[in-house]
């Protein structure tokens, strides 16, 4: 840590780097007080076009970048955000990061990167650092769809929760349609002349099987069909797509057409089927969830999969927060659509 | 965008949110002057030890966070830096990540994330908005070891080059150890009792390929051993992966080593393997790259395989770049050493 007291706007290198054109300097060149530079550069006070050109002219010839510090003090607002992730593989982060990124670039603001490692402690270090940056709001962003405690009451600053909603309804968040997510698989495999349909999903323990479960019986009755069996609650793993797939063909020989709640188990589940000596698609129709594109195209064959549109759902989570910092905040639980992918399973 | 001109310490909130103390708050409850106030709690100043004491206590009692703006005014430092990823899928730019946020943590840094999603305009664009946020310093994430084109000449802050290494010789790159990854490989395989070792990789035209093929080549030398037949160039794949296994099973059915360039390329080289009859590990040991665990993992057998320390890797990127910061850089190509993670391939 250096302790440099110089001011940013003129402050002497102190890496021997070639030092940035200040306000100081603009004013120097222009022949103006650094007042005078000022606001002819932020287009306030009353000054003369030619003045204020020559200060413009002085700028670009120094090349000389606004400080986004000095801005803060004058606006109240840093135009940067706070992003906390929990998510250690960045599959379900990272898609909402981008998509963040996207609606915050449109704002001008930039986002503090935080990853708390399902870590509370972590996490309450990252809100108590990024509110001393004075953030203007922050994005949570989760990696299971299972409401979660509030990070904190009367935070300062607007927070909007990313795929993991927050418990307390009066807060923002944004999640996955997952009732969706289990319409368009059914809708699907229905459509390619499935009548005999399992469904293969991850621990009862998080809502997303849950719900998925719920909703697949429910859109398979829509199409008056009942579901072939109990819902397998299992992992979230090729291993137990595999498994469960050895267990059902013994227990419903006759299913052709398996929903898997991610790509993962759909995945073992198409290795087995096809072990097993059946033929794909034609035998067995496979749907998963997630569009993991790197192993949903290295699936055999590639996978027909649900995408949950989580780039989507970041860039709504960036809106809601950009609104929400301007004074137009969305509180309740908005969800974001997702759609089908259609490949060879 | 607000046009609200309040200052940041003592700002009315925009939102309808319960607003933050500023310094003027504390200053009210302690008695004292704003610049009282701000002396007594930077530690500056001639000030009696009560005084100090009562403006502390005010602070306490008011959850006062000091601002970073404000600090950064003083020490001419923001401490922020940027790091710019090229890495859609968040594999490699993830753990590096991960270990640049370990080392500027340790700094008191906060890190803004920019994607440059492998487009130089973009790129341009994102050290443009972090210069003009008056970043100390920036990270350049790639995800190949090719050298890259700096990202400019004469920047006002420090850069340093994660796992693409810059061009220019004088900047601060930190890469992969890729001779050190083929060694690693063939001293396992080696060890394990294989001599009629194979090598399937990447595209000949990324650097990384040709390296870990050179490397390899001579790692067997040093073993007084030769490759069998001449590297297998191709993509990083699991398809690339079945089909070289199955050419390589019908040109030298002997082999009883493979390594594989990377994970993708030794899962579809063990599926390929097991569907030929083969016994694994007995008959033929099987060596990734990667250490993406989620795929070596579900792999049958899971993958034995080369830990780049890519998290390393990005902590020393942090630890690099703040100690350029502090005037302190060190030019230069860095290299991190991966390590084996055995598995039952």
């Amino acid at each position: 840590m250096t302790s440099d007291t110089s001011v940013p706007e003129s402050g002497p290198p102190a890496n021997g780097l070639p030092r940035r054109a200040g306000i100081a300097d603009v004013a120097a060149r222009a022949g103006v007080s650094v007042g005078t530079a000022s606001k002819a550069l932020n287009g306030r006070g009353n000054l003369r076009e030619e003045t204020r050109a020559r200060v413009r002219a002085a700028a670009e010839e120094l090349e000389f970048a606004p400080s986004t510090v000095a801005r803060s003090l004058l606006t109240g607002r840093t135009f940067t955000v706070g992003i906390i992730t929990t998510d250690s593989y960045g599959r379900f982060s990272i898609p909402i990061m981008r998509g963040a990124e996207d609606a915050l670039g449109l704002g001008e603001m930039l986002a503090f990167l935080c990853d708390s490692r399902d870590d509370p402690i972590r996490e309450q270090h990252h809100i108590k650092r990024l509110l001393e940056r004075r953030v203007d709001g922050i994005i949570v962003a989760g990696r299971r769809t299972d409401a979660r405690q509030p990070v904190g009451r009367n935070l300062p600053v607007p927070v909007v929760y990313a795929l993991a909603p927050s418990a307390d309804e009066s807060d923002i968040s944004v999640t996955s349609d997952e009732p969706g997510a289990a319409r368009l698989a059914i809708d699907h495999l229905v459509r390619t002349g499935r009548r005999r349909i399992a469904h293969i999903t991850g621990p009862h323990s998080h809502a997303s099987s849950r719900v998925r479960a719920d909703s697949t019986v429910e859109a398979l009755r829509a199409h008056g069909l009942e579901l072939v069996g109990d819902p397998w609650f299992g992992s979230w793993s090729e291993a137990w797509g595999r498994f469960a797939v050895a267990q059902l063909l013994r227990s419903d020989p006759d299913v052709d057409g398996i929903f898997c709640g991610a790509d993962v188990i759909a995945r073992g589940a198409t290795d087995a089927l096809r072990e097993s000596g059946a033929s794909l698609p034609m035998q067995v129709g496979v749907v998963g969830v997630d569009n993991w594109v790197i192993s949903a195209e290295a699936a055999r064959p590639p996978l027909t999969t649900v995408d949950l549109g989580l780039q989507e759902l970041g860039r709504r989570a960036g809106e809601l927060l950009i609104a929400a910092i301007d004074g137009s905040p969305a509180p309740g639980l908005h969800t974001v659509p997702g759609h089908l992918v259609v490949r060879e399973s």
